[in-house]
């Protein structure tokens, strides 16, 4: 019986075209990490369920898919769980394998397991499907891509500079001129909490002040007092939903806000350090900011934390983001290796170049030639024809029936191929093929050569 | 607590070298798949289980991982199923997805759930991974791509005649020189069946045909005996078990066991037609052959069959198969739409490149440069230098500490890294650097133009 064909609600069918916009971004990506000395890494797309759970939050594991083991898998259920019909609790009798909720989580536990083999510090990029049992919606799937560059295995300050010149590297090849690439570190939202006398507040006070831009100055401060932070802690602080200027001018100001805390200072220090380099080699197209509300993942990032913003005008969440973890690896046993590391929002970067009409035309991978099809004979010429454009390297297919000419030329103009061989027994007689340019309409009759010099 | 970190049994990681000898079968695979006119599209990873289950046979949909439903899964538990613990009745009230098993089904799936938005003949390619929960075993894994090539929408035996040459030029272009591309058709085994008398033992008969070359002729008459083949039935056919010669002579030979069959007639019809349009545009390096004992998935195809084989010498099975099906999409409710379609082992030709040292030695996308780190000033000036090269589009990076020279060199070794850079104060102060040849130890002091020009 025929079924309705569809697919699961936040998963997607990508289009030949999709498929060739996706790879655009993709290969410049892969492109830019290469430049930047990452190397490529892959980790399977189911984990053991030990290897994830636990490392997101409980949120987090609600939303990590589990993988059904395989047989009678009833044969090991838990059996209070069982009769308890409780869920949660008998999943890990039945279900031990899950798929990879992220690309973090899998890189640590590979760094661990083949920490003999690597060359440290290690660089490396990957770029693979994760997925998540999230409510789907506008821009939120349940698989999609990340595409991530981590240096693992050295504290220096210089890797944060290169993330910043990678971002700009990537987003000025992919012509998304004027991102904003924004950066905190974690020690100046520590030095505030410090200064405030909050520290034990630090995350309360943080998720807040993250806010700043969505919900404003009242709002924050709302929130602030909700989560029990005093009224003359807050109101200490209030400068620094103010801050304005440049970079410089920033920094100045928490020198003078955060000068009774030695992690604010520090935090100053590296923020500086940074901002020099980058002022020292200035980036190409995007640009570099200041923003002290930035927090992400708080109780992940222990110094520099970034968020890439779209061009201004665009509506679009942040299309890119990372920081500094002391600590990623000690999860699995492996501890004192301090990692850095981004990440591209690869749908957002799709969505923000559809918008901006940056895709170039021709991205895909088209076919640039067909051969109309005449009848057995002429095919067999035509199939010769083909052959001797695909060895240097043009895409050219021959039309598979001798269906009517219309249909051929539709085909040719659906797919946008740019040009149309047509041969038949007078062509074949003088060993040449009529080539004619769909866009123009102009015809020329031509040996093979000569139409490959055209075309190519 | 730390975990000992392991994947799940018949996953692996790809180590950077790995990747990059990987994505170099799949570059040249795309590359010809292009140049053939096929376009990428791709499926979700996982699909509803409806989609998948029944496709794939009994022992099929027991290898198909599902996925547990999210959230209180019980709740919707199958009463009855759950009380007798059940685990296979109980399975659809819990799962509702599952992982692709093959790539065939899902494009299935796709033609027809895109029907009006596919221009036909609809030549599409899709390269992604597929998941079984088979035994693991050596080359069999539980996680693996597929690079499928298929064309519906035409019944044209060029399409054939074309993934010959696809094919030939894919394992051309590997320089795997020398594999086998065995041909048979459908409707010779049906031939076979039919002069026999024994159309209704066809897949009976056709399973021990296949084993030919693995348990022998004896072996075969044993097994078709055992299937209740009759004695006369099988003297009958015993000409076909040594079949010898080239091609055409293995047609000749056919077209008299076949001579009462029509099935079988036309079935060597469409071989000639396929092997005549070769001998036109021979090979580059591939050898077609005729194997009459060639069944694959039988119940499946229609007309041509297809299988590679490695170079003679290298003890591997099928490094590729497919063929044509009449009928693909009608399990989705699209009727009288004929595919035909190749696929590539990618696992195994992994192997057989390996075996024969056929990886190129460069096939790594690895770093060209590193520039050697002496201290805080003279990394800014290094940076400014591995700047000017990534610009170059070359691959360099800095060593992020101003760590030990014999630390930053071993590095440069263990990472195969061809050339070294090293910049203190002489070299700042003339605006050079040192440029050293990690082979030849040859060292010169010049400037970025000349370095980019030696190294590029």
């Amino acid at each position: 019986m025929a079924q309705k064909p569809s697919i699961p609600k936040g998963t997607r069918d990508f289009t030949p075209q999709e498929v060739a916009k996706r790879n655009f971004i993709f290969d410049i990506i892969k492109t830019e990490f290469k430049k930047f000395g990452f190397q490529a890494i892959e980790t399977p797309s189911f984990e053991n369920s030990d290897t994830l759970m636990g490392k997101y939050g409980e949120e987090g594991d609600r939303l990590i898919f589990k993988i059904l083991n395989s047989g009678d898998f009833l044969k090991k259920a838990d059996e209070s769980a069982y009769a308890d019909k409780d869920s949660l609790k008998l999943t890990p009798s039945i279900s031990e394998k899950a798929l990879r909720y992220d690309l973090t989580v899998p890189f640590a536990r590979y760094v661990v397991q083949h920490q003999n083999e690597i060359d440290f510090p290690f660089k490396r990029y990957q770029i693979q499907p994760v997925w998540r049992a999230d409510r789907p919606q506008k821009g939120r799937f349940r698989e999609f891509f990340q595409c991530d560059a981590d240096v693992v295995g050295s504290d220096s300050l210089w890797q944060e500079v290169e993330f910043v010149q990678l971002y700009d590297s990537v987003f000025s090849a992919l012509k998304l001129d004027g991102v904003t690439i924004k950066i905190n570190n974690r020690k100046i939202l520590s030095g505030f909490a410090e200064v405030i006398g909050e520290q034990d507040k630090l995350i309360d006070f943080t998720v807040a002040l993250d806010k700043l831009d969505k919900i404003g100055e009242d709002g924050v401060v709302k929130e602030m007092l909700a989560k029990g932070i005093a009224e003359e802690a807050i109101e200490k602080i209030k400068p620094i939903f103010g801050l304005q200027g440049d970079f410089a001018e920033k920094i100045e100001a928490l020198k003078s806000i955060l000068s009774t805390s030695e992690a604010g200072l520090k935090g100053i220090e590296e923020l500086e350090f940074i901002q020099n380099a980058i002022s020292e080699m200035p980036l190409k197209t995007a640009k570099l900011d200041l923003d002290v509300t930035l927090a992400r993942g708080l109780n992940y990032y222990t110094g520099a934390i970034f968020e890439v913003s779209a061009p201004e005008g665009v509506k679009m969440g942040s299309i890119g983001g990372g920081g500094r973890y002391d600590d990623l690896t000690g999860i699995f046993g492996l501890k004192n290796m301090s990692g850095v590391g981004i990440s591209f929002g690869l749908d957002r970067i799709y969505l923000v170049l559809e918008e901006l009409n940056l895709f170039p035309e021709a991205v895909a991978d088209d076919v640039k030639v067909l051969f109309v099809n005449f009848g057995e004979k002429e095919a067999l010429y035509a199939f010769k024809g083909v052959n001797a454009l695909r060895a240097e390297g043009i895409n050219a297919e021959v039309f598979p029936d001798s269906a009517k000419m219309k249909k051929q030329m539709n085909y040719a103009n659906k797919r946008n191929i740019p040009f149309v061989i047509l041969a038949g027994d007078e062509e074949m007689a003088a060993g040449e093929y009529t080539l004619k340019n769909m866009k123009t309409g102009e015809q020329d009759r031509l040996n093979l050569k000569d139409i490959i010099a055209k075309i190519a």
